[in-house]
This record gives structure tokens, C-alpha cells and sequence, in this order.
């Protein structure tokens, strides 16, 4: 029996380093519990000379991918390159020369993990990605494994831990969007380029994976609807805090009988729902089926060490099965079984901001446009009088979107309308 | 390749029945994922003339272990049956006979878990128990699988849901315990005898396992100290709150230089901890590492189809297992390495209610005679005045659980103190 698994990390940015600091001090409670010693032998770099965080030794950093491949000694690649290419080629070839592959490249499995768990059925070989989700958060391991007896009907999670530090500080301070952003990236808590966590695309990513894992069926980043916090002002926050909501930006993933729902917004929930109190930079899923009701799982989403960890938990995982000679337990190819609900047809309810015309009757005129359109209300708060005009917050009823659209047109051309301030939709009721 | 797996249920109780139901229900899903059919083949119940909630149509049902055990075409035994025997002898024989065993059952587990985990390993087959703590919530999985590759620090939870039932009612509406835990009774949240809930032993059964997984050696339930929320206040929370506090009844394991400290009993924590926002009969279970950071997985900690979920999810775990013929790849049998800190050296802080005279300085006889046991204090709030006597509350910085109970020795003693009203430990600060 062989007794040491070769490990290479390929991509020595924040995480790779993590993973390579992390495996070189556990190395002795791994192999306690593993039956194996870890060995950190090799480093992919393609800026080789670049300045380490630790002391790497005699471990070899090169930037020719080759050296990885060609050598048959590796068990394990560690890719955290991110990137779809060359990321794609590497995971693809060490794959198919029998390696096996953990990754955290959300973006490349949002867009290739079916094209990648193909390869990885094929070989034999396994590809785990717990850190592309939720960071140290055990969701992935839990919708392959433990709830799968159920069928699941929902899975909603703050997934971006950029956005929630925002939405939590303009909570907490009744602050703007763009000056706490400004804030938030003085801190380091959101990128110079902070566009893929603030516009929602790296949330739908995510929605993608979690997606594809929950119903069994093939979802791409492409699939999901997405829409950013961008928009969102202190005056929401506060309106629907007053109303008993908080406004969290959302990945929305739902099994209906239409097919699948993967959307991306930012969302109210009622102060009762338990995503909502995930403060920070914090990130949550929460996952309901019929009969186990609802779970939710929640930790740190990103940042060096926590997404090491999870990549080492999948490492461990693969050593797991070298060992009883079982790789590919897990691995699951889906097909694109079930349809994408367009996003018009997706039922839920809405929030609403509108600036009308002080005057008598003119709730009954908004009431009366919204209800050609199937769109009714759940409730109706005056606001303060702003110059003469009156702001009413509304929460509609379920209502198709589609149809919503049609009836926000509509409230537009009413002459009553001065401006419809503010959008949202809820969910969690 | 055999294309059918062979259940049978041991325990035709609330779970037992539950199990079945969700056989029999998601054999289609089941199939599709895992790639077997399961078949319920067999049920084992005592009263095997007893009414069950579903038709079990021609599968046959028997008093007998021996038609069981006996049958060579049964691969997986689910135990449902509860109490140490006949479970026991059941699992055992079970194991030896190379059939896997999933169990729900904490009070076996938590006395003789290490014993059935080493028949377990020699025979080769699984024994899983994902269900055993926290219902539907894959904490065990976490703690065996993902969060391996971390030193684990502390695992604290809320494991039963009667008690949080209890304790959140009395927070919500300022009731007291015997009252709201009769109404508990009558809406059946809480047994007809609930002494195993609110004295804390179910809690102590769970920090038994748990403490056992996190921490990698042998702890049983007689290691771990129990106290339960029978002398617990409608005042005490009252006065937590105004602390900011919530008092939670919460399994605490956390490994120190020392070793070991697995205890229960009800524990202030700041409402700024996510464990002082499950409510009702909701369970969470915190777990934190030095770099993986916080972790929380939250859920229904009982019920009968939350519970049969965990039951089935261990069930397709041993059918992938079967599948890559990898049976007993997350075995593990822990000697016992590391010893149990004595409950006396366990440091905490304190919460401490005391009725003093209302006379001058009295506030430093008390601080003095603290001090000699080297408690110090964090924050004095002074409550009502009581007839004449002053309510005070103290919040103690760390201390030794020893030097406490000598320091409230001799604060019983003062002449100015009229009654210690309430000592609590504090944690999550």
C-alpha cells in the first residue's frame, strides 16, 4: 500500500497560498486521520518568482503546466487559478491522465461543470468543488449526500459576501449605496473592480451550481436571471425594514412544476426568515424539501482560510476514497433534464415604491390599473408627503412577472404617477 | 451487478414508521439517483399486530429478530427501535453478520458508540447515525467529511427542541416554566414525562457524539456535566435580555489545553451570537475552527420525517457505498485519547443574580469577597429595589468553575446577602 498522496497547487493567489500554508502545518492531523501522509509537491506558478507568504523549501514552483502533468507522481491537483482558460485545459488534461481535481473556480463550473464532470465520470477520476460555494460552508457535500432523499424544492442563498457587508452597512448606518462601496473597498472587503459581486453575477454563478446540484439537472450561468444591488437606496432599506423586511441580495433556486427558477436579485425577507439575520460579510444557504422542512447552513464564504479549508475537506474526501479505491462515488453528470422557467412566467410578490399625486381617489385609480393585470395587493403604507406628493409602499400578492411588467407599464402612463421609485420582490412569506 | 438493495425497519414507533412511509414514497427518486432500487423487505416490531399509518401492503412483518437477522437478502438494517436493548444485541449481530446498520439512536450511541464502531470495522460493514443528533441537519457529516481538515475548536448547539420550545415562549411572553412547559405537554412539543428534555440528558447525549467526532476520542454521556433549565426564571431571561443576552440550553464541547470540556446547561449568549436566534423547535449546532472560522448548520432537530430524512440520507450514503463496494470508508474508532477537564476547572464567565441589602457599600463587600477567589466583574447592573433588599445583577470575566463555587460559598455567607438568586454560565462572548 502506497502511503503518501502527492498533492500540486496550481495558482499561488490568495487561496492557493492558503491551501499550500494549511497543508504544510496540518500535514500531521491529516495524516492521522487519513492513513496517509500529504506531501505538497509541486507549484504551479506562471509568475514563478513571485514573493510567497511561506517558506515553500524545496517544493519546486515552476510555470510550465507540463511539469504537473508529466509527472505521474501527483495524485491530486489543487486548482485555484480561477479563470475559465487555461483553467478549463489543465482540469480537463490532469483529469484524463487519471489525476484527480479539486477546484473553486465558480466561474468556469457555472459555465463548463457538466462539459467537466464528464471528463471526470470518464476517467474515473474525482472533481471536487465545495469552496466554488459558500466557502468553509458544507452545502455542496450536504444537497450530494444527505438530502437526497427528499426532493428539493428551495434553495436560497446569500452567496456573496461583498454585497451583504454592503446591504448590512446601509442597514446599520442608513448610508448610501456608492459611499459605503467606496468604504468597503478602502477596507478591502469588496475588489478595485467590484462589478461581478455588486451587479450579481458572481451570486448567479453560484446559482447555477446550486442549481444543477439541488434538481439533478443541468444549469449554466447563462440560465439565471440577474439583477445587481446597484439600485438599491437607503430609503428601501429603511421602507421595508419599517414594513418588517430586510433586503438581502439573493440566489433563488425553486423546483416548480414549470420547471426550474434561478434567479439572482436583491430580495425582501421578513425579519422571521433566518436568512435574514446573516449579518456582514457572512454567507447563508438555506434549503427546503418537503419532508426534512427547511436547513439552513451558514459560515464564512470566502476569504484565504475558510476556502482552504473546504478545499482541504475535499482533498481529504478524494484521500478517502484512493484509499478504499472508490474515486468517482460522487461524481454525477446531468443532462439538461428540465426546463428553465423563463424569468416573465416566475411567480412571486412584489414591493413597491410609488411617488403619486396627492389627491383623493387616486389609490383606487393604482388599484384599479394593477388588477387588470392579475396583481393584487397584500398591503398599502403611506409614507411622508414629499413636496406635495404622497409615497405609497405597496406588497402585492403572488403575481406572474410577466404580468407585473405589464402593469407597472401601465402605472407608468397614469397620470396620477410622478415616479416608480423603487421595484423589489419577496420572498421567504 | 444486483440491482436491488434489501431494507428492513427495526421499530415500527414514530420514526420507524416514517422511514417506511419515505421508502416506499421515493423509491422512484431513489432509484434514479442511486442507481438501485430499494426495497423494504422487512419490519420488525414487538407489537407486530400494532395499527401502523401506512399501507405496508405484503411485506411482512414479524416479532421475531431471527427473521431478520436470518435473512441473508437484507443488506441494510434500520434501527428505530430506541433504549440501549434489545438495540444493541440487534445492531451487533447486525454488523457481524455483514449487513449495515443506519440508526437514529443517541442513548446507545452516547454510551456505547466506540464499542459498535469497533464491531462495525471488523466486520467491514457501516454504521451510520447521521440522525442521532440535530434531525435533518448534516452536522455529523460535516464533522466527519468536510471540516476534517481543521483542528475543531468548539462545537456549541441548541439539540433539543423541547427545551428551545420552552425557553423561547418563556422569552416571548414572559411565562413561567411549569406553565408553559404543561402547555408544551398538552400541544405535544414535550413528553407526557419530560425529564430526559428539560433536566438536559437528551442534550447530554448529543455532546457525548459530538464531542466524540470534533474531537476525535472516546466521550460518553457519564463525562459530560448536565444541568437543565428546570430552575430557569421568567426574571433570569428578563434580566439576560436587558443584558442583551439570551439564555439557550446549549451542548458545549469545546477541546482545550487541558482536554475535553463536554457540558449542557443553560448558557447565556450575546443576541449578537446566530445561536441566540433559533427559535422555537428549531435546532443549530455552531462549530468553530481556527481557520475555517464559524460554521452553523441549522434545522429540525426531531420529527418524524425530518428524522426519517437524515435515516434515508445514511441509507443512499451506504448504498454509493455498496455501489463502489467502499463499505466502511468513514469507520473510525477513537481509544481515549484525550482526557475530560474536570467540571471545576472548566473556565467561564458567570451571571450572577443576588439580593443584597440595600445599604452603602455593599457593592464592595461583594467585589471583595469575589476577588479573593480571583472573580472579577465585568458589568454590575442594579434591578428593583425588592422590600427593601437591592436586586444585582454581575457578569464575571473568565473564571475557573471551582473558584466561582468557593467564591459563592462565601458570598452566602456575607451578612449583607439576602438570596443568590441565579448563577448561569455565559459563552459566545
Amino acid at each position: 500500500m502506497m502511503d503518501t498522496i502527492n498533492i500540486a497547487i496550481i495558482g499561488m493567489g490568495t487561496v492557493g497560498q492558503g491551501v499550500a500554508i494549511m497543508l504544510l502545518k496540518q500535514s500531521e492531523l491529516l495524516e492521522k486521520q487519513l492513513g496517509y501522509k500529504l506531501v505538497l509537491k509541486r507549484i504551479l506558478e506562471k509568475f514563478y518568482d513571485k514573493q510567497l507568504d511561506f517558506d515553500r523549501g524545496g517544493i519546486p514552483i515552476s510555470g510550465e503546466w507540463q511539469d504537473v502533468l508529466g509527472d505521474p507522481d501527483i495524485h491530486i491537483v489543487v486548482e485555484t487559478m480561477g479563470g475559465i482558460e487555461p483553467a478549463k485545459t489543465f482540469i480537463t488534461e490532469a483529469l484524463r491522465s487519471g489525476k484527480h481535481v479539486v477546484t473553486a473556480n465558480k466561474d468556469l463550473l457555472a459555465l463548463h461543470g457538466q462539459e467537466l464532470f464528464a471528463v471526470a465520470k470518464e476517467s474515473g477520476a474525482d472533481l471536487y468543488f465545495e469552496a466554488s460555494v459558500g466557502g468553509a460552508i458544507p452545502i455542496l457535500y450536504s444537497l450530494r449526500q444527505n438530502l437526497t432523499s427528499d426532493p428539493i424544492q428551495e434553495v436560497m442563498g446569500i452567496v456573496n459576501g461583498t454585497t451583504n457587508y454592503i446591504l448590512t452597512r446601509m442597514a446599520d448606518e442608513g448610508g448610501d449605496f456608492s459611499a459605503i462601496l467606496a468604504d468597503a473597498q478602502r477596507l478591502g472587503y469588496a475588489e478595485v473592480n467590484p462589478a461581478s459581486d455588486v451587479e450579481g453575477t458572481d451570486s448567479g454563478r453560484k446559482a447555477a451550481i446550486l442549481s444543477s446540484l439541488a434538481f439533478h439537472s443541468q444549469v449554466t450561468l447563462d440560465d439565471v436571471y440577474i439583477q445587481g444591488i446597484t439600485e438599491i437606496t437607503r430609503e428601501d432599506i429603511l421602507f421595508a425594514e419599517q414594513m418588517g423586511y430586510a433586503i438581502k441580495l439573493l440566489a433563488i433556486c425553486k423546483e416548480t412544476a414549470g420547471g426550474i427558477e434561478a434567479r439572482v436579485h436583491p430580495t425582501l425577507l421578513p425579519k422571521s426568515h433566518p436568512l435574514s439575520t446573516v449579518q456582514d460579510t457572512f454567507n447563508a444557504i438555506f434549503v427546503k424539501g418537503g419532508h426534512f422542512g427547511e436547513v439552513m447552513l451558514y459560515g464564512r464564504g470566502a476569504g484565504r482560510f475558510p476556502t482552504a479549508c473546504a478545499i482541504l475537506g475535499d482533498v481529504a474526501e478524494i484521500v478517502r476514497n484512493i484509499r478504499f479505491n472508490c474515486s468517482g462515488r460522487l461524481t454525477r453528470v446531468y443532462g439538461r433534464e428540465k426546463g428553465i422557467v423563463p424569468i416573465d412566467d416566475v411567480e412571486t410578490r412584489f414591493f413597491m415604491r410609488l411617488l403619486l399625486a396627492d389627491m383623493p381617489g387616486v389609490l383606487a385609480v393604482v388599484t384599479k390599473a394593477l388588477s387588470k393585470y392579475n396583481v393584487s395587493l397584500e398591503t398599502v403604507n403611506q409614507m411622508d408627503l414629499i413636496e406635495g406628493d404622497a409615497e405609497l409602499v405597496f406588497v402585492t400578492h403572488l403575481v406572474r412577472e410577466g404580468d407585473m411588467r405589464r402593469a407597472l407599464e401601465e402605472i407608468g402612463r397614469l397620470e396620477v404617477t410622478k415616479k416608480i421609485v423603487t421595484v423589489l420582490r419577496v420572498e421567504g412569506v
